[in-house]
């Protein structure tokens, strides 16, 4: 089926890229991987960069249906951000391996990338706008960059986390709440 | 003079890694780019991945005396943090490209790097725990959560931060540093 032989060549393209490096790959490598030819591979791939796109809008999509959009559905500013890091988390230590693709591939060749970025950083700058705004703050830290923090805070987890460490993923996941919204002090009286 | 060449090759090395990529780059564009026979370079450096691995050792020998040595040297605890992310903020932006060169690059090609990294890591989470003892903080945030969490969000401003933007680069320092000790909602005394 076709749909069955384009996953299977994404799926084993991710690896491919994954393992040898993007650079490295070649079409024919995947069509050994997956059995085909590589002339059979452009029926389904513009060209190996297109595969890349492909794999790495794939990953997105999974994204935007698991987190972004059933997060834009929590009425409350603070409970949408608790829910974006602790799902954000689990997807980023689930993907696992393959975040590291998307990541050690140069942004040069997923130009969409940024246009992807954009969306969770504005998702995430808004939502502090407004619970700043609900919560009556006055000196809150700039949105913008309290976004970024965040992403790249928890984008960035699967690069150290070890799942058999001492924090299990839940255990990990408060403690990034706890840091984004009490700072490392953990309490808001301290004796500062 | 040696030395003169070495540094124009580990220059130019850099510059030609960040515009065609690690592996597309070839010691004969280095030679050319340089102006000496590609088998002149091996004289200087073993191989390409050499070269890598110390236009990364250069870099990381800069960070150390210019940020980490000097940090050390700063007895309270909360001031270590506070010259660690301002400088080190500055050190990214000032690297700009460079930084990108770094990244880009699979972590399989510079094996030091994670040596390196832990350095910074141990050092914030040491000085954190610190902080907390001197502090009598009770119930603060993981000290390995927060060390890896400041290390990305100041790693990676250079991906985001636009220094014409609204933001001067002190004024980015002075907001993450807000974020790090008090949290997004940057007071002491909340409504939550």
């Amino acid at each position: 089926m076709r749909t069955s032989k384009r996953e299977r060549l994404l799926e084993e393209g991710a690896k491919l890229f994954l393992k040898k490096g993007y650079d490295r790959t070649t079409m024919k490598d995947l069509g050994k991987a997956v059995g085909v030819q590589a002339a059979a591979i452009y029926y389904h791939f513009k060209s190996k960069n297109d595969l890349l796109e492909q794999i790495d809008e794939e990953s997105f999509r999974r994204f935007r249906e698991t987190i972004l959009d059933p997060a834009r559905e929590i009425k409350d500013p603070e409970e949408r951000i608790k829910f974006f890091i602790r799902n954000r988390l689990t997807y980023q230590l689930e993907l696992g391996k393959k975040a590291l693709l998307v990541e050690s591939i140069s942004p040069r060749n997923v130009k969409s990338r940024k246009d992807r970025d954009r969306d969770v950083i504005h998702f995430l700058r808004d939502t502090l706008r407004e619970l700043a705004q609900s919560r009556g703050l006055e000196d809150f830290v700039n949105p913008t960059v309290a976004a970024f923090s965040l992403h790249y805070v928890v984008s960035q987890t699967y690069k150290w986390y070890k799942p058999k460490g001492p924090l299990n993923s839940t255990q990990l996941a408060d403690q990034i709440i706890r840091l984004f919204f009490l700072g490392f002090p953990g309490e808001l009286t301290t004796a500062r």
